[in-house]
């Protein structure tokens, strides 16, 4: 046999595993050329380089090859209690380090937990539309998805308690800022939907990237961390401080369920890089983190706001659009029967770009939605980017020139 | 419902994946009282601390706002080309940079792999014994296990063959200075084996974090890489560099199959701390691989002296002993009957410690062997580790006390 024959080699996992839009979304947020709303990535302006650089020069001179070595599976023991000392005192949870493990970013928790949980053929409650990497890590281990409708107050709890007669594993939340839409759930729902889990034995996943970067209201309580048996909360330090490092968590009471996931981490890469997590853990202990955060949701506000008047201005009236009050992303509805993947490529031929609907979702096709991300363009940026979007929606669906359209809005200001 | 009831929730492959040793074994070597033998941790002295700061504040203030954002998952472009140029140039392998996945250590490597190849029942042939964070990782997808016993020239051609005829997904192996025996395949072994191979539609998984510290003999051609269709070779930059940092990558020439592994990377943790990415290469640009890989190579070959010595000094003639050319273990087989696990505790209560043969072995218990690392202690340290080692297998094997023994060899050197 000279050449492999892969196909016959392939587990069913792999077959079931769909390659991602976010590589795409990446190689087109590449081309300088392209305003992308398509990536979910932070300004790279609220990157604290210089604090993380005099971190960097404080761990090794410090710690010197410690940062460098081998470590434990369940993470640097001082970011574990850093991380739960906050969840105590900023968010009320009654918390150790012991209920803290480190991931190699959220990405790595969803994996992590799927395979901890899933038999294929395992029911998943998912949020619909839902976080396309969250869609793609559960499709590894083949579950069964029940999608819920995503209202603008949450989960819709009677479509919920339709989904929770089949036997689930496990219920993934984003419950503020929502990737992609980025709607949040009201206080009632919350309650709502705690009331609907409390008597279900399966794990409540609330994902929280976004938590912190809310710009208007106040936050609400957790649906199920300090509440809920069978809750796993998850963060990162992705949105706050750097992606690039790769350092996430997952908080869970549950001593027996936090084993097995460190199993499955020891298993999947031994540790999370030490260097990182002393890096985060010095950056935490020397910087006002609070004031940080609210730098990076001030700057967000601003682009919020850039990206909801131009889409005022920009995008015909038939379009809609929603109105987030944190996070990174608002969700574009077009009319009904519009598919947004077939404006896409024409969307890049007026070099902006945004992610169709359909990877949000299981087994949808042609969805009538988009979601567009504001955090990593400036707001004149931003406003160019929907105008070019705006212009090929009024073509599209219109069938009408926005230029000209554009003219009658003498009052909108340049 | 008060409380989770976990056991309900558990997936087939958690309840496969057995925790693994390692963790133990770290915590153990964190005692600073207990001469460890035990971890797989390269010599700190050998971090090139200063370098790699150097590295940092020029990676930082040369590429900003990059080395912490969200990056592609494949891997660091010139840090795969770096690789790919390498493996050329060093090894006459004939590959691009697209040929290189970068991972979050070589961990990570076994984990995709295993999520790509394996269905439940599959088949998989390793050494006996073999590395037991593969068969950890391996263990999560439920293969049936093919272990092939390992000889002082390799595996045994005789048993492959027979292995070879289950189906089998992939031959997992450590060519070099193998994890745990420090056993390394002959020339004549790889060639059987690579005709063996050779009309086999499988994956053979070269492992290979310990060929660069080749302390005698000349390096030997590898058995699958350039040669084989479905060939897999596994680097890492853990044991010349830094093992912290989990920078990892596989090599892989089939373009379907590393398509695969990306997508399951992807899955699994998006991409590599991209920080992390930089520093090695920028590392290797600015400094004397070679020249650092020497030194490393240099001071492994005394601490393995020191080792063999005091093996040859302290230990009773039953007990036998591999003598490495490289790397960073040798193999002790204690006479037939005699439990390695079962002098554990009385080990530490020496303090010093080993891994017991068990966990090396799929379903083997009470082996009758023992891994000893030499890379993470200095050469007085080692000398009285096993000294403490001596003493105790005296006690049981022998029924005899060391020292009497010891007195009778008075020609040793001290």
């Amino acid at each position: 046999m000279k050449i492999l024959n892969v196909d016959q080699l392939l587990s069913e996992q792999i077959r079931h595993t769909p390659p991602s839009f976010i590589r795409n979304i990446l190689n087109t947020a590449a081309d300088p050329e392209i305003i992308s709303f398509a990536g979910g990535l932070p300004n790279p302006a609220t990157f604290p380089e210089e604090a993380l650089l005099a971190s960097m020069e404080r761990i090794v001179c410090t710690y010197k090859s410690r940062v460098f070595q081998y470590s434990v599976t369940a993470g640097l023991p001082e970011l574990r209690e850093a991380v739960a000392l906050r969840y105590r005192q900023k968010f009320g949870l009654n918390i150790g380090s012991d209920h803290v493990l480190i991931t190699t970013g959220s990405q790595q928790a969803l994996d992590l937990l799927s395979k901890v949980l899933l038999n294929p053929g395992d029911g998943v409650i998912i949020e619909k539309p839902s976080y396309l990497g969250a869609l793609q890590a559960f499709s590894q281990y083949r579950p069964v998805f029940h999608p819920v409708e995503l209202t603008e107050d949450g989960m819709d709890p009677n479509r919920l308690e339709d989904a929770l007669r089949y036997p689930v594993k496990f219920l993934y939340a984003i419950p503020d800022f929502q990737n992609p839409t980025g709607l949040s759930y009201s206080a009632q729902n919350r309650e709502k939907l705690r009331e609907l889990l409390s008597d279900k034995n399966l794990v409540l996943v609330e994902d929280d990237p976004y938590g912190e970067l809310r710009f208007e209201g106040s936050r609400l309580p957790y649906i199920g961390a300090g509440r809920l048996p069978g809750s796993v909360l998850l963060g990162t330090f992705s949105k706050t401080v750097t992606p690039g490092m790769r350092v996430g968590y997952l908080i869970c009471e549950n001593k027996e369920l936090i084993r097995h996931l460190s199993v499955a981490k020891e298993a999947s890469d031994l540790h999370t890089n030490i260097f990182a997590q002393y890096l985060i853990w010095d950056y935490l202990q020397h910087n006002d983190y609070e004031a940080h955060i609210a730098s990076v949701t001030a700057l967000y506000k601003r682009q919020a706001q850039a990206m909801t008047d131009a889409i005022d201005r920009y995008f015909p009236p038939s379009v809609k659009s929603t109105r987030p009050r944190g996070g990174m992303f608002l969700w574009i509805t077009l009319p009904k029967g519009i598919s947004a993947l077939s404006l896409f490529t024409s969307a890049l031929e007026k070099k902006v770009a945004f992610v169709p609907g359909d990877p949000f979702y299981i087994d949808e096709r042609d969805v009538n939605a988009m979601r567009l991300n504001y955090s990593n363009a400036d707001c004149p940026v931003i406003e160019e980017g929907i105008r070019r979007l705006g212009e090929l929606l009024w073509e599209k669906i219109e069938g009408t020139k926005a230029a000209g359209r554009m003219r009658t809005f003498p009052s909108y200001p340049f």
